[in-house]
């Protein structure tokens, strides 16, 4: 078994690699009736895409996504919605030289030793270039959760390396390329990144997730509980070494009077549980917190080994993020959009739809 | 569909209510020829048996598991197994006050906003009972990990509320209830813990769990990724609030060069990535931190509601652990070790068997 | 991953061996609210029992279910149910003889060459008593589509060997131990079973099973069609070797204008279709065909091989049915229970539950 | 959930209608290190595809497929293999009558009470023409069985409505449209399909597929069989209404000792059970039989009524095969191929892959 589809009543099945002709991704058991352009997929495609700014990889792809299957006149009709990224910008060249060794940080190594017959064009399948089709998907759920609930998924970004990045507004997150909640901080980050770049080092970052308007009863008991799901979402996205809910970490140091949210008629006050409770939606703000990995690929030459076993030196002379966390933002609110349909499509008695 | 299943090709599907009949676990997808007693099995659930210390609940359950099935002439013969464990010592009076109100923090809520019909006794399913299944079916996976690939998994405790605990040595770690890993600390952790009692207060905890010996190549690419399966089983144990893998949350301050763990013709020298590389295993010593929240049974009075969502004071009179994470490392041990065998067993050509 | 598991939205899974202490059956996926009993249940086991007439293996078995989780107050909760029953009259000795040689028409020889290690009393997991379990967790699945859609679910065997038997009434179905619906012929049938006993031989059968009151839309359009699944669950029962649905092998001399059921404004006036279209049920009656192969345990000796491939003669001692489907009948109507309730619930909006 | 994946282990997701942008599959499961290139899925498109013969549907579809991820230098690399299929011969115009009635014996009916919102286009998504993602999924399983056991699979037809056709050699079967196995009767066949052509009517037929060279072993205890997995792949093909293995139907007449196959030192005899035993294969041949409906397409008028329930007169005026019977073999070999993959791939240290 492959463990290339997420979820299980909305179901995305994601393919391609980083330089073949195409990725993409078949989503099965979105429900009939929901309106759906590619417009609304390319908006979130365009917010993830690379190029965009300076601070991220300059390799121009147009992420211009084009949907197969699943639409009549302009509707969804239940059936599966194959959606199609082809690839423009392939510079295999760049990555010639590492085919034959396995770069620090990345997955080349346990690729080979899992697969064996590896895509070293732009790490294959292991590029972060295949949560497009994530994000592709995530749009649709996103569309889905709003009309139906009113469901409200967004990011920011709260820390990049050292530099704390105080949540201001939300309104800003749309107005700086890393996804900052305060724009007085962005020239710090500018020049952070521009440091960085000189230096051919990365950074790793940290990004919050919210979910607010959904329902309290979407989850289930034990093991496929609603943040376990999100856990393994999020776990599963490229660089993500932590997640965690609610208070997370904090917790560790919390007492129970401090930790456990009061209810009152008029609802909760606090939300130390992340807005679910046992494994199910309370009903409160569904919080999401990821610790991201700094970019694997840096231009600085480091130790390694190649497929003989044998010591050699590697630098990446590819286009990269410095900060992968920087794009994350956009995927993790995808990954987060498409957990919440899936488990509202397993209790539709209880999602109403 | 229910969530009550953890994994796919090693399967393990949990049933029962803390003050029911009984609870237990059929396990799906062992192969044939494993050696395996009740002994076996008995061994793990006694080290999360509460009453055990001063410090765990004192509910007395002596949780004899009975197999009921999968076994001939003493080994596995790849035909599901079903252990079953009768509940003994189930006060129910202890919560009749419960039934009507929610305790803050509980499952209570939300099981009755997706459920309605719920069973209250003991918290019914969301009861820290329910791990039982899962430590019993851990041991199956422990020893077949063990026996076939010489897979060691062993967990401690790095910190009680605001106590940290230095690792010293794994030797002390199964000769203290804390499983501390430093003796010298355990009268602090013990003083702390009466105190505790005292106020009728409960703490949160930080568990470490390390699996040494998996070979390289467990894993998938996309989505099912084994640390992201690793995280979905962590944060599904009651009162997990954050999960991580090797540097964790450390990752975010860190620079490129300082993350990726440098590949010699020797091997590794560092595990800043916990032995998972884009997903799938590097070889190295897979390392897990679990943030786990305070109890949330506390004998201090709360505000909540009832289920005419009017406002009443609740206080919880029932056995608890004023520290799950106290009891929580031998099931995250049980959790990791289903994680790897069902990997192990969706790549059979992979894991040799 | 192991096939014990029948079902995606109401999961039934199967465990247990002939001779070992216990089967039973785990049902994940029943929604909250449902009344039920250990009687409600324990009727249609007593339906299946061996030893209610000469004409079946006289083996005593109580078969005595026991629910262990998942009601609370005479109502299910929504958590797993888990329903065990205790094997009383084992007699291992009788196949004794059989542990190193495989026995023609059985699956034996297929295990062996599959598994290794076997269980070889009484078949262990191959025999027919393992539908117990499955007509446990079937009569669920029917209770809850009677009460919520008024589905009845009935069947009868319409051929024993070279007996045909017309339909005359459901009313006498109940009121014969060969479940035909004209008691005419019961006389006839009863004399061809005791004639096969003397000759130590045995015969197969065919069974109709019917579905009626299933609302038009239930099934899925590719693959998982509900008829699809519907042969998929008849051919997984034991000694099955053909499936049909409507007018079946039949169709193949049939002309379009004959087999296309034409539509009116008060409804459908054929059902060559069988109650399902394109995968999806057409609100008509549901009709399934089954043929049932003869027993494969016979008195007579027959030929055969041991494990070091040397021949042998075998002959079958143990207590047999003569002819298996002769208790097909409430196995079949549990299993087609158990694909309607569970296609139901994958389409809750549909099926406005 | 929505039933567009088939297979566990080998996962084929189909997507498409009829009419849209494209059809294709996303083949999830398949192991590193097969040979393959569009070619190789070509030539089993190229037996399925339409207008081969005056016999069938003369809508022209070159049915080209591409391959889009998965592959690198002319291997597959384990990761998913997405095929697309472009739909250029679109009539949309001959079904516009038909948007608002239901044709009889057709999903229109079943697929409006299901979805309400359906893509009445040639069909949508119930087109006979999504098959043809099956069939190039399926010809890569063939591939693979193939090099890896020299499993062979082939089928042919061996009854054209009333004419059935007598068995003489594999050989002449690639050398008919029909797929008959004796030339003789083809031109029979050929006059009688002349002859319904002109009446406008469509007719049924029986179809055989074999599988020789399955090794023993492959397939599950319960439910999940190998024959209930190969029931629910044909009985998910478009206008099958009964499966049967071996002696299928011919059981309910046969005897305990005809129909038990007699082991011997050199093997099986005789072949009654069909290669499978207990829902595993014994190493014979796996010998599978199709019910096929007449074509619901017919030109005559027929009796139905329109979304609003009125009675209307139906006649199909689109190009339409008048026996589905005469495509169906390539379809049912690419199922079973897909079946026996996925049963080897749950249990690769028994398959030695």
């Amino acid at each position: 078994m492959s463990g290339n589809t997420l979820g299980k009543s909305f179901r995305v099945t994601n393919y391609g690699e980083s330089h073949g002709p195409a990725i993409g991704a078949v989503i099965d058991g979105c429900p009939p009736g929901l309106e759906l352009t590619e417009q609304d997929i390319q908006f979130e495609l365009d917010r993830r895409r690379p190029g965009t700014s300076r601070h991220v990889t300059q390799r121009r792809e147009p992420d211009q996504v084009e949907i197969l299957s699943g639409i009549y006149e302009g509707r969804t009709t239940g059936t599966p919605i194959s959606l199609l990224i082809r690839n423009s910008d392939a510079r295999s060249k760049d990555y010639g030289n590492l085919l034959d060794t396995f770069r620090p940080g990345h997955a080349d190594y346990t690729y080979w030793k899992k697969f064996e017959n590896r895509d070293p064009r732009g790490g294959g399948r292991s590029s972060a270039r295949l949560t497009a089709p994530t994000v592709a998907a995530g749009a649709i759920a996103k569309k889905w959760l709003a009309e139906h609930f009113g469901v409200k998924i967004r990011g920011y970004m709260s820390q990049l390396g050292p530099i704390e990045i105080p949540f201001k507004s939300w309104g800003v997150v749309e107005q700086n390329p890393f996804y900052a909640p305060d724009l007085d901080v962005v020239p710090q980050l500018e020049a952070y990144m521009d440091e960085l770049r000189k230096e051919g080092e990365s950074i790793g970052a940290r990004i919050e997730v919210v979910a607010e308007g959904v329902p309290a009863g979407w989850g289930e008991p034990i093991y496929d509980r609603l943040d376990a799901d999100i856990a393994h979402a999020m776990m599963g996205l490229n660089a993500v070494k932590g997640v965690s809910i609610g208070a997370g970490f904090d917790s560790i140091t919390q007492k129970g009077s401090e930790h456990g949210d009061a209810l009152y008629p008029d609802g909760f006050k606090t939300n130390q549980a992340g807005g679910v409770l046992g494994g199910i939606s309370s009903g409160q703000a569904i919080t999401v917190s990821l610790a991201i990995k700094p970019t694997a690929s840096i231009r600085t030459m480091r130790p390694s080994i190649n497929r003989a076993g044998e010591a050699v030196d590697v630098q990446t002379l590819g286009r990269h993020d410095p900060c992968v966390g920087i794009r994350a933002t956009p995927i993790a609110e995808a990954l987060l959009a498409i957990v919440l349909m899936d488990h509202c499509l397993r209790h539709r008695s209880q999602c109403g739809v």
